[in-house]
């Protein structure tokens, strides 16, 4: 057989057990406070066809990832880049079927063909948690809510959800005085705040490929984007201020005043989010509240859990105007982070116990307690491999750092015990074998 | 924004979350068997080069979905078609890193090009779990035992886990009479017996275009795929009989009276599986013991969790052979399966309880409620649709099936109590807001 190279391609990834069971935690926790929240599970199809990815935009393509197609289908696919797309089409598909308001949070891959560079890949897992259906600012607050609770849960402190408003940004042009269809460059370059400074944004704001601004509204956003107070309701009242007269600020600022009230009364004490007027967000479909979630003890990270209101996306897909609001937390990204914050726990195993297999006159026995054990709900397994000698053994047992041994040789089978190592305690004693699933178990409760 | 039809590729689908609730609790319940049995989750990547697939095989790349690579990566790219491939692959890319026995499972999405059909599809979940780099046929016992707890877990009395060794099939040439190289075509009829009457198998292993074989051979082998005794101990020894002096047969004969004795002691009952000279398994990479469980009730529906030892496939990725033994459920049959026979439950939402939103001046008192019920580990949420009235916000309830509903006008508030309305019971009484998390959980552990 001829020798292939077992590489990957560049920017995919593969998370081996000792970061797997990590981060599998970190799903299933994600997972549990979605649910405690009412978001009931969605699984949609990983490839779907390219127009309804891009909706139409060609724009989009470059960053998608194309999947030759097969007999029988027509059409171009991709793989699809979010989980917002395509619950909007799952929800336009299903129109009669799916009762609204319809929560859902949906624990998927998406790839997207940018440049690999250190720590981006191309291949990511993401949860999100939608509420399709829902108008009324509560829908918003919950989504802020369930933030909060799932960073709350995971065990992280230094976080910040920075709140802002579409309605807001869409003042902008009126507020600083410049053409009203130069908003979507200025969202995209006020969007590159969290990486770029003041600088280097009102740089591309001025440029002729940018928004083309004059110095005087430059300087006009700089004062907007930087309003930061004490409170949430101060913030908001200097920004009422600053917009006083432009209807489509006036009704952000009012939606906001809403969701401040409804997050109060959902728990979300003041310190864990804040309004930021300089929160844009770059995907073009929002419409309203938007939100992200930076980790304040490392700023260089971005966002790594964010989201907003997308009123006209289903409406892409037929003739329904169909509200939503959601946020996405980026596994991969919100891992990495917690590795760097020393939150994550890298355990290369999930057996509990292990019994060595050295004496092969004992290989019945000890298949029998294994059985036993796992009966009895303890991550029980015999060694398997083909090493004989119990230092190999042992040592294969420190390495995938296995917490409990279990030892037999002829005599402790005659005794009817087994020797019960602790690995992290260096201790270990015999035990009868009726008495061993007990015995592990307390071992395990310390 | 012009109209895209919100249409999914053929042979795609989406899990809705009455079919995704308990389709997850089947992931969940298949992952906590394989974490008792001592495998740790990997997550590998689900594109990888072409090559690393197909081991330079081209009759393979008709079902691979071909992916367009992306600026930085100049290799022809695939998504995978199962997860056994991907596993060698990033067994031997960290050659040095893990540690073997490497006892690990993943859970994740594959692709395949078939033609779709009435409940054929294109993109699969499965679940797999492998023991790598372990000669003893305590591994392979341990993947059968490992099958028989997941469909016992699973509620699923009527399986049978038929089992057989290839190095017996090897040993057909030389028994029934026909040239070596003909077992490959012969071993592809024969995986057909599932689906295929004898008769059909026979006329392709008699026809020109399968392995061209005489009467006599063909009688032969019938004669022995038929070999089915009371107890595996017997059939072994029937096959014993037939393929005396046959060395590989005789090889793997003993083979299966060792995996016979470990699952024994496994806890496996003899009405669990049985030694069955008939499974072939499609696959080429197999190399001893093979197995596949089929669902008594539905003969029709094929294997629902199968697979095999498989010595050789590591070595496509480097010099090193590395002995491997695993198998893969599929998630999405089993789940059509258990949908047919009676074993799943449909379930529209995860929620618990939901308050109703119908008195303005009771919203906020509402959230408070919610939110202190989710800090009780109950899962609630308040109503956040655009319905105002009673009756709408009741019949969502009733349709999305939420067990529990509150309601609170002015006259509860100022009694500080709610109305706790069983929707299956269909009761309801008033509760004290201090008591409301004990009642709720009372209702619900009934």
């Amino acid at each position: 057989m001829a020798h292939i190279e077992p590489k990957l391609p560049g920017g995919f990834r593969d998370y081996l057990p000792e970061d797997m069971v990590p981060r599998q935690a970190l799903i299933d926790t994600v997972r549990r406070v979605f649910e405690r929240y009412g978001f009931a599970p969605l699984d949609t199809a990983n490839v779907e066809r390219t127009d309804v990815l891009t909706g139409g935009d060609p724009h989009f393509k470059k960053q998608i990832y194309g999947v030759a197609s097969q007999g029988g289908d027509e059409n171009e696919l991709s793989l699809r880049f979010d989980l917002t797309v395509p619950l909007a089409r799952a929800v336009a598909a299903n129109i009669i079927g799916i009762k609204r308001p319809f929560k859902r949070y949906e624990c998927g891959k998406v790839w997207r063909g940018e440049r690999p560079q250190a720590g981006r890949y191309r291949e990511f897992l993401q949860c999100d948690a939608d509420i399709v259906g829902a108008r009324s600012r509560i829908a918003d607050a919950e989504i802020i809510a369930l933030m909060n609770a799932v960073m709350n849960e995971l065990g992280i402190s230094g976080f910040l959800i920075r709140v802002n408003n579409r309605k807001i940004l869409n003042g902008l042009p009126e507020y600083a005085g410049f053409d009203t269809w130069k908003i979507e460059p200025v969202l995209r370059a006020l969007d590159k705040l969290d990486k770029l400074s003041w600088d280097e944004v009102a740089k591309e704001l001025k440029s002729e490929k940018g928004a083309f601004l004059d110095d005087e509204a430059v300087g006009k956003i700089k004062h907007f984007v930087g309003v930061k107070k004490h409170s949430a309701k101060e913030t908001l009242e200097e920004i009422e201020k600053l917009t006083k007269g432009i209807a489509s600020a006036e009704q952000g600022v009012n939606e906001l005043k809403e969701v401040t009230e409804y997050v109060a009364r959902l728990g979300v004490p003041e310190t864990a989010w804040a309004i930021d007027p300089s929160v844009a967000r770059g995907l073009s479909y929002y419409t309203g509240t938007i939100f992200e979630t930076v980790l304040t003890g490392l700023p260089n990270i971005g966002s790594v859990f964010s989201g907003g209101r997308y009123d006209n996306l289903v409406e892409r897909f037929g003739g329904m105007s169909i509200p939503a609001v959601g946020a996405s937390v980026g596994i991969d990204r919100l891992f990495a982070a917690m590795e760097q914050l020393g939150l994550i726990k890298r355990k290369k195993t999930v057996t509990e116990v292990m019994a060595l297999n050295i004496d092969e006159s004992c290989t019945r026995d000890l298949l029998e307690i294994v059985h036993e054990l796992r009966t009895q709900n303890i991550r029980a397994e015999l060694y398997a491999g083909d090493e004989r000698n119990l230092k190999a053994q042992l040592s294969y047992a420190v390495s995938t750092e296995i917490p409990i041994v279990l030892i037999m040789g002829s005599p402790e089978r005659e005794k009817k015990v087994v020797i019960v190592k602790d690995m992290e305690k260096r201790t270990q004693e015999e035990v009868k074998r009726k008495e061993l699933a007990a015995k592990i178990r307390g071992l395990r409760a310390v």
